[in-house]
């Protein structure tokens, strides 16, 4: 009998490309190429450029970090070549800052902004295929988001679950790279998890901790699976020993949900796309605001009162902030977001933006509320049911609903709307250009056929 | 009125090296020297050249590092240049596994291991001087030890002290290296605080977690500085907000704590010198069988039976060790180091090497038990008592007892005996040559005057 941290070590160790069905492997790559996008899109956020000249200062001049395939990796916001560790630190703190990464829903983990950074800098370091990438890939969100799961709802009302769990799952990915054994990357996990971290203190007072909970779990994760590789121990059972995760940040965990349908459940694909661009805490709100607005004809104006029927978790993420002062914090903030969609049809990148705290917004904004479901909270995590009841302004009481919110796997996003998305990124940040980004994603969807992971931008000689 | 963190923090930026006691700066190159013997000691241990050759892999060249002043450090072990990041992550983790670095009692936190590897590799890299890193020095232990305080026994059940405390220490340190001002000092201690990270699991089965605590704390907390001076921004208030690390680690922390005496009790000082290579919690039991041994002209074979009246944190921490197999195993295993301590008179690196495994040495630990003792409990941490009962095989019944163990404040070590600490270990290790140590340690006694800090030992070119 392997316990469960065994258990899943073994998995995530013997998993093999051949193993994993056709179509977890296409939404595999569905998520690498939204991933992309998102990466992309950390270009130029102030944050992101601070991890990435960090890392670039930590790491010797890029002009002679090695060449991919011979430990070098690529940096996606500044083009410039660095180790694996610190190109992983970098893109996992661009991949998170838009808000428009992956989610799944029973982890609330967002597996993309952990696993790819990882994943590709190690593949471009050591030259492996599209094939073992994608595979690594998989292995990364089969751990974290059971890892995640297990957590439980304790550890996310403290800790941002992606940057916990997603250690974990940073460290299988690369381990799974690495062609760790089962004993290896039990210790790849042991390592990681005695550093995992990241607390939801930040959103109080709106600071950039996101961004470093990505670097740190993609890093630490990175540096767990080398050093194992290396011979270096960790924890037997860092998930459930006494002295372990859950003991320490959980108390709800529950170790049967670590080996739930290993290899017969593919969690991977139950992994939603984002559409709006903010917490996915607003989403099924947003979404039945929407459907209600839609199905009456109501405009903006329309709209005296709107009462959002929650989970407990959007109340503990959202509930303080009240009056967001920067774009960053007004994405989670549930009036803000309603009042974009009221507006716009759609909160992306640019409504934020440009609209955030617009008079229009804020009078909007301030006649949102959350209020408690207990058949949304009964549902949640699993199903994330979006409820709204408006107040009009002529006095009719109306009741909106979405069973699965748009990017759901039930109401999923097509390649096309994938593509266009990566190039809208690409676009408000300026991270590349719309040629450059059109290459980029064509070609990343012909990842399970490259021989070589490579540089998925043009290089930039001599760039900042 | 200031919060908790925004009072630590101003703390932090403000001291200047004259508002330091002289007899506080006295102790801190007392403890520099302590600690720089521990750091040497580090070499050759598997642990700590897996991390130092992961930290040079990731680096890029050390012959194209950067100079010392020009952003480059010294790494220890390998006597290779690396940048300030690398340096600290790979000193921290060599200088806490000879188990010979310094503890604060009352935070039951070892500062030295978290704050001098990033305080030293940050002096070198900016060149400042020796002052210069005598006063972050301070600062780093009295952010460090009121952090550690502050998250009490609740936490150390779970976590290791060191790696969480120690995370806020380095970036203390590091920050005020960096002349950070009290508003950037609170947002490098948001960001260390929501990376801080530690687990005990690995103790269950002799795991080398220890080392990457360490190695992460210092690593993580001078990232969180060197962000903090670029603009990036920390949770407020990370320590006693609602999602802080409180809130997340703890269920007996006190805010009180943190500002304890700030500017006028030096915590610095309280700090005692480890004198067995053993895990703190075995050293009063230590202490107390030797006492009672000296007054009765017991040997080893009088020992029948020896019971140690303990505080409960002895019995977390060294209560799942009953049968060690590795040397760092066995320096948690109380009946190894009394058995050491009873057939050597000291529980040295030497001993535990040679002997920790002989016949003598576990007949003797299997006669070992801990027992919680109400008054030893009840002082525990602000004092350390050691009281043992001895059962001699002609049937006699003894009582030892210390008050202070060998090296705490009241019974501390002199120059002299840091000095001989120090060479011993370095002999032990063959980190440097008797004739390199004695240099630097001479060296080192006259910090406060150096007017850069440079390199503490002699380059190796070429060296692996």
């Amino acid at each position: 009998m392997l316990t469960p941290t065994a258990t899943l070590a073994r998995f995530a160790a013997e998993l093999r490309h051949e193993h994993i069905p056709e179509a977890v492997l296409r939404k595999t790559e569905d998520l690498l190429v939204d991933w992309f996008g998102s990466a992309v899109a950390g270009h130029g956020s102030r944050p992101v450029e601070s991890i990435t000249r960090f890392a670039a200062q930590m790491g010797g001049p890029a002009a002679q970090a090695p060449a991919l395939g011979q430990g070098g990796a690529e940096v996606l916001i500044s083009r410039q070549r660095g180790s694996a560790y610190l190109a992983a630190m970098a893109n996992a703190a661009a991949s998170h800052v838009a808000e428009q990464d992956d989610v799944h829903n029973g982890s609330v983990f967002h597996p993309a902004t952990v696993v790819f950074p990882p994943a590709v800098a190690v593949a471009q370091a050591l030259g492996r295929s599209g094939q073992d990438l994608l595979a690594a890939s998989v292995v990364g969100y089969e751990v974290g988001i059971r890892v995640g799961e297990f957590l439980g709802r304790s550890h996310y009302k403290v800790f941002h679950t992606t940057g916990t769990a997603g250690t974990l799952a940073a460290a299988a990915a690369v381990g799974h790279l690495l062609r760790l054994d089962a004993a290896q990357m039990q210790h790849a996990l042991g390592s990681a998890g005695t550093q995992a971290a990241g607390l939801w203190e930040f959103l109080r007072t709106a600071a950039d901790s996101k961004q470093l909970h990505t670097a740190h779990a993609a890093a630490a994760g990175l540096m767990s699976a080398y050093l194992a590789q290396d011979g270096f121990t960790g924890a037997a059972e860092i998930l459930a020993g006494p002295q372990g995760m859950a003991a320490g940040m959980s108390s709800d965990a529950d170790a049967t949900r670590l080996s739930d349908g290993l290899g017969t459940r593919w969690a991977t694909v139950e992994t939603s796309f984002k559409y709006h661009a903010s917490c996915r805490h607003t989403h099924p709100a947003a979404d039945a605001l929407l459907q209600v607005m839609r199905s009456h004809g109501l405009q903006p104006a329309d709209l005296h009162r709107v009462e959002t029927h929650v989970h407990q978790g959007a109340i503990d993420v959202l509930g303080p902030v009240t009056s967001p002062s920067t774009v960053h914090q007004s994405k989670f903030s549930m009036g803000t977001v309603l009042a974009l969609v009221a507006q716009y049809g759609h909160a992306g990148l640019a409504e934020f933006d440009q609209h955030f705290l617009s008079a229009t917004t804020q009078a909007l904004r301030d006649r949102v509320t959350m209020r408690l479901d207990p058949e949304v909270d009964g549902a949640y995590p699993r199903r994330w049911i979006g409820k709204v009841t408006v107040h009009t302004t002529d006095g009719r009481v109306l009741h909106g609903r979405v069973d699965e919110p748009k990017g759901d796997p039930g109401n999923t996003l097509s390649r096309e709307e994938i593509t266009a998305k990566a190039l809208r990124l690409a676009a408000f940040s300026q991270g590349a250009t719309a040629a450059e980004m059109q290459q980029a994603v064509d070609a990343l969807w012909q990842v399970a056929q490259w021989p070589v992971v490579g540089a998925l931008l043009p290089s930039r000689a001599g760039a900042a």
